[in-house]
C-alpha cells in the first residue's frame, strides 16, 4: 500500500518544532498529527475508538499535540467551541465514525452559530471495508454536512496532509468555520504520510468604500439608528470604537441577548441588549428607522415563532443595512468609520462599581449581585443558566473586566464543555460556568474532564428541578395550562437530581448551598483557589 | 390558518378509545397524538422543547399515550430501541429540532442495525419562521436521512394524521424500520387536525418456492453447511425449527456474536456463536462450504478492518445463499423448510442446569457464573459489558429461560437506555443491564428515568476504569505499544468514576462490591425486589 510520494521540503525546525526534517517514512496518521501541529492546531479534544488508534499512537511521537479526553462526544465538540472562541484558532476534535460524530453534532451546531473555528477529525473504516456494511458503517459525509462548512474524506496516506492544510484554512477563514476531515483507518495506518507547513493564511476581506460611504451617510440622516454589533465587534477594542461612533452620531449600539464572546465590565463599552422575549424586543426596536449591522449575520429575529407574534423584530419600515458581514475585517471597518464620522471622543466606558455581596434568600438576582461582587479580573464566564440567567448579565456590567459567552445555537448542553475548552485555552484565567440543571444534564461528563485535566473552573448549578424555560414557552405558544401529563414533561424533579453527588462521582469537589450567606462563603473561597469546584444552588 | 378539511369518519370508539367520534375541531398536535394511539403507538419517549409544546399539551387530552421523559435524547432513542425489540412495534420519540435529533442519532444507528421499529417525531420551527434562520434552525431532513428509512416534513395541520399513518406503516414494515416525521410548530398549533385509524398493516412477504427449493437442495448436498440465523429467527419458536432442520440435515446453526434479541436458556435451542475476533472467526468458519442466511442482512463480516486480516470471514470458496431476508416472513420460511426436509425430530434444547454462585475474587467469569445461578425466569438481559462481557453469555446458556439483547450498531451508550425501554415494554419481567463503565458514561442520564418511572431494572456496572477494548484494538491494528499520551486516551481512571454516587445523584439506590460474596448477596437480594438498583463491580 506504500505509495511513492514527494516529501515536502524541510522547513525551519525551530519555527515548527513538530516538522520532521529528515526524510524517514511515516504513516498517514503521524503525518496528519505533525501537519496539524505545524499549522498551529496543537490541542485535540478526543473520544477515540478502534478506527482512530493510529492517530492515538502518533500522539506518543508528537508530544507538542495536547490531547484531552472527553467521555462523551458532546464534551469534545463543546470544548472545541469554547477553545475556538477564546483563541480564535481551531482545536481538533477526534471522533469515532458516524455515530461518534453524531453525538458531537449538537455542540457543533452551537459552535457554527458562534462562528467558532473547529477542525473535526472523524475516523472511518478502512476504505476497502466499507462495502461490507459492518455494524458501525454509516454515511459520515452526509452526517457531517448539515453542521460543517467543509467536508472531505481523505482516501490515501499521501494526501491526508494536503487535505488537513485545506481543512485548517477553511476553519480559520473569517469569522471561523467548521471543517470535517474524514480519516479512513487505512489512510491512517499506511506509510506515505507527509508533513506540510507554512501555508500563509488567507487575508480577511475589507469592507468596500461604498459600504463605508453608505453607512456614514445613513449615520448623518438624523433618524433613529441602531448599530447592531456581534462576533468580533464584541471585543473591547471594537466596542470602544462603536461607542465612539455612537457618541459622535447619536446612534444606539445594540447587541443580541446572545453573545459568542463579549469583553465587558469596568473600562469597556456596553451595548444595549435586545430582549429575548418577542414582545419586549418589538417594543425595544419600535422607534428605530434603520439598523446597521456590524458582524452579525443579519437583522434581529425572534428565537422561536409564536402564534400572533412576528419573526422579524424590527418594524416593517426599519431599513436594515450592512456595514460588515461576519466574514469581513470588522476592526478595520470600525476604525475607518470612526475616522470618517469624526468619532474621536470616547463613548461611555463602564466605571468600576462593585456591589456588596447579596444577603438573604437564594434568588437569581441575589446570585447575580454576588457574582458582580466577587468577579475576578480576567474571568471567563460561560453562561447557560437559561431561565435563571436573566439577572446575571446586567448585574455584572460594572464589575472587574471579564469575558462572557453564551450558547449561540440554543441546543442546551453547551456550557460545561465550553468551559473546559476555555480553561484549556486560557490556563491563567478563572473560568466561571453558570449552568441550569436541565442544561447541565446533557453533557455533565465534562466534569470528569475538569478533574482529569485539573482545570480552573468554578461551576454554579442552578438547581430548580424544572425545565422552567418551557413553562414560560408553553404559555407563550398559547398551549394552555399544563395538566398532569404535560407537567411531567416540564419538571425534572421526582427524583431531584443531586449535583453534589454527580460532581463527586466524577472527581470534582462540590457543595450544596441553600442561602446567600453560604453561597458567598463558598463562592468567594472557590474564586481564590485553583482547580475545579462545583456549587449547587437550590433555588 | 384554519383549513377546511374533511374529517375522517368516526370509528368504533371501543376498539380505539383514543379516537374522537364527535366532529369537533382539534389542532394538528392533538390529531397527531390521537392518530398515534389509534394505530397502536401509545408510548412516547420524549425530550421536548418549545417547538413541541402543543404536542406536550395534547398529552393532557389523550391519557392513553404514556409519555416518558428522558433528560438526554440518546436516552429517548435508545429506550425506543429496547421497547421496539421487546414489543415488535414502534414507540414514538419526541425530539427538539435538528440538534435534539442529532443527540439521538447514535442510538438510532444502533436501532437501525437492530432492525427495531421507531417513529421519531421531531419538532421544527413554524414553517414561515425557517427563512429567518434563527439560532436553532438547521436542516432536519438532511440530519435524519442517514439514520432513517422514511423521512417527511408535514407542513399542514390537515395532513399530519395521514403522514403519521404512513410513518407508522413504514416503521412497522418487516423487520422494523426508522421513520422520522418532522412537525413544524404551526402544523402542531393550527386547527384542522384529523384522526385516522384502522389502516390495515402491510403483509410481510413470503419466501418464494424457488428459494425454498434451492435451500432444500443445498441442505441435501452433504457439504459442510451453516444456517446463519438473526433477527426474528432468534426467537424461541424459530430457533426450535432451526434446531430441528439442523438435526435432520447435519447443518450447523450459527449466529453472530451480536444478537438484537435472542430467546435462550433452558428449553431453547442455542446456535453456535461466530467469534468477534477476526482470526478466531476465520478459524470457526474455515471448513464451511456454504452458508444459508435466515434473517441476517448478509454474510458474516469483520466488525472492523485490521491490517492483514480479511473483512469477509467465510472462506473464499464458501457459497453464501439466502433463505429469508430480514424483510420476509421468517417463521413461515422455517416451517416450510422443516416440512420440506422432514425435520420432525427435535434439535437439542438446552437442559435446565443452574450453576452454584461463584466465590472468591471478582472476575467477569465469576460474575457470569453467578448471573447463571440467579437468573430469574423471563428476565430480559441487556448486555453492553464490552470487554467484560465475553464470559457472561456462555455462562447463562442453561439458566432459566430469558431474553438477551446486545448493541447491534457498535455505538456505545446503548445499554442503559435500552433497558428503560425494555422495562416499559415488559413491566412484569426483571430487566438486568450489564454495562461497561466506559459505555455507561455516554447515556447515564437514563438512570434518572429509571427512578422517575420506578422501572424494575438491575444494573451491573463493570468498573475497570479503562477503555479496555481499545487496548486490545490498538494491538490488533498494529499501532504499537501505547506510550504516555496514547495511554491517556485509553484509561478513564484519574479520576476514578464512582458509579454509586452517579446513581444516587439521580435517585437510584446503589452499592459497590469488591468480592463475589458481596456481589452474590447484593445481586440475589436485588433480583428479589422490584425497582431500580445499581451494583458497581470493581474489577
Amino acid at each position: 500500500m506504500n505509495r511513492n510520494v514527494s516529501i515536502t521540503p524541510p522547513v525551519d525546525a525551530q519555527q515548527n518544532p513538530a516538522v520532521v526534517t529528515d526524510m524517514r517514512e511515516m504513516n498517514g496518521a503521524e503525518g496528519l498529527v505533525r501537519t496539524l501541529v505545524a499549522n498551529g492546531v496543537d490541542v485535540c479534544f478526543a473520544n477515540p475508538g478502534t478506527s482512530e488508534m493510529h492517530f492515538v499512537a502518533a500522539l506518543d511521537k508528537v508530544p507538542e499535540m495536547r490531547c484531552v479526553l472527553g467521555l462523551f462526544e458532546g464534551v469534545v465538540t463543546g470544548a472545541a467551541d469554547g477553545y475556538g472562541r477564546m483563541t480564535g484558532k481551531p482545536a481538533a476534535t477526534l471522533l469515532h465514525l458516524g455515530p461518534g460524530l453524531a453525538n458531537g453534532l449538537a455542540n457543533l451546531h452551537n459552535a457554527r452559530r458562534a462562528q467558532s473555528p473547529i477542525l473535526n477529525i472523524v475516523g472511518d473504516h478502512a476504505t476497502y471495508h466499507r462495502e461490507f456494511d459492518s455494524p458501525l458503517t454509516s454515511d459520515i459525509e452526509m452526517t457531517a454536512r448539515p453542521f460543517s462548512h467543509w467536508v472531505r474524506t481523505s482516501p490515501e496516506a499521501g494526501g491526508i496532509a494536503e487535505d488537513a492544510v485545506e481543512a485548517i484554512a477553511a476553519a480559520r477563514s473569517a469569522p471561523g468555520h467548521i471543517s470535517t476531515l474524514i480519516l479512513p483507518a487505512d489512510t491512517a495506518w499506511t506509510m506515505g504520510g507527509q508533513v506540510i507547513a507554512g501555508r500563509p493564511q488567507a487575508e480577511t476581506p475589507l469592507v468596500s468604500e461604498e459600504a463605508m460611504a453608505d453607512t456614514a451617510a445613513r449615520l448623518g440622516r438624523g433618524t433613529k439608528t441602531g448599530l447592531l454589533v456581534a462576533g468580533r465587534a464584541l471585543q473591547a477594542d471594537a466596542l470602544e470604537l462603536a461607542g465612539r461612533i455612537a457618541a459622535a452620531t447619536g446612534a444606539a449600539v445594540m447587541s443580541s441577548n446572545l453573545v459568542a464572546r463579549q469583553e465587558r465590565g469596568a473600562g469597556r463599552f456596553s451595548p444595549e441588549i435586545i430582549p429575548y422575549a418577542v414582545d419586549a424586543a418589538v417594543r425595544f426596536l419600535a422607534d428605530f428607522r434603520q439598523i446597521i449591522v456590524v458582524g452579525a449575520p443579519g437583522a434581529p429575529v425572534a428565537f422561536f415563532a409564536y402564534p400572533g407574534l412576528p419573526s422579524r423584530l424590527a418594524p416593517r419600515d426599519c431599513e436594515i443595512a450592512t456595514l460588515a458581514t461576519p466574514g469581513q475585517d470588522i476592526m478595520d471597518a470600525l476604525q475607518r468609520l470612526a475616522e470618517r464620522v469624526g468619532a474621536t471622543a470616547g463613548g461611555h466606558l463602564e466605571p468600576l462599581d462593585i456591589p456588596s455581596p447579596a444577603t438573604g434568600a437564594l434568588t437569581a438576582a441575589s446570585i447575580g449581585q454576588s457574582l458582580g461582587a466577587f468577579m475576578p479580573e480576567g474571568a471567563i464566564v460561560v453562561d447557560e443558566a437559561v431561565s435563571s440567567g436573566a439577572p446575571l448579565f446586567p448585574a455584572t456590567r460594572t464589575s472587574r473586566p471579564h469575558d462572557w459567552m453564551k450558547n449561540m445555537g440554543g441546543s442546551i448542553g453547551f456550557g460545561l464543555p465550553a468551559a473546559a475548552g476555555a480553561a484549556i485555552a486560557c490556563p491563567d484565567r478563572k473560568v466561571i460556568c453558570l449552568e441550569a440543571d436541565g442544561s447541565a444534564m446533557y453533557t455533565q461528563q465534562a466534569l470528569w474532564t475538569y478533574a482529569r485535566e485539573e482545570l480552573d473552573i468554578l461551576v454554579v448549578i442552578f438547581n430548580n428541578r424544572k425545565y422552567e424555560i418551557l413553562r414560560g414557552e408553553l404559555a407563550k405558544v398559547q398551549a394552555g395550562v399544563p395538566g398532569i401529563n404535560a407537567t411531567n414533561m416540564l419538571e425534572i424533579g421526582r427524583p431531584d437530581i443531586n449535583w453534589t453527588l454527580l460532581a463527586r462521582g466524577q472527581g470534582v469537589e462540590a457543595v450544596r448551598v441553600e442561602d446567600m450567606k453560604a453561597f458567598n462563603h463558598q463562592y468567594s473561597a472557590a474564586i481564590r483557589r485553583k482547580g475545579p469546584f462545583l456549587i449547587e444552588v437550590m433555588i
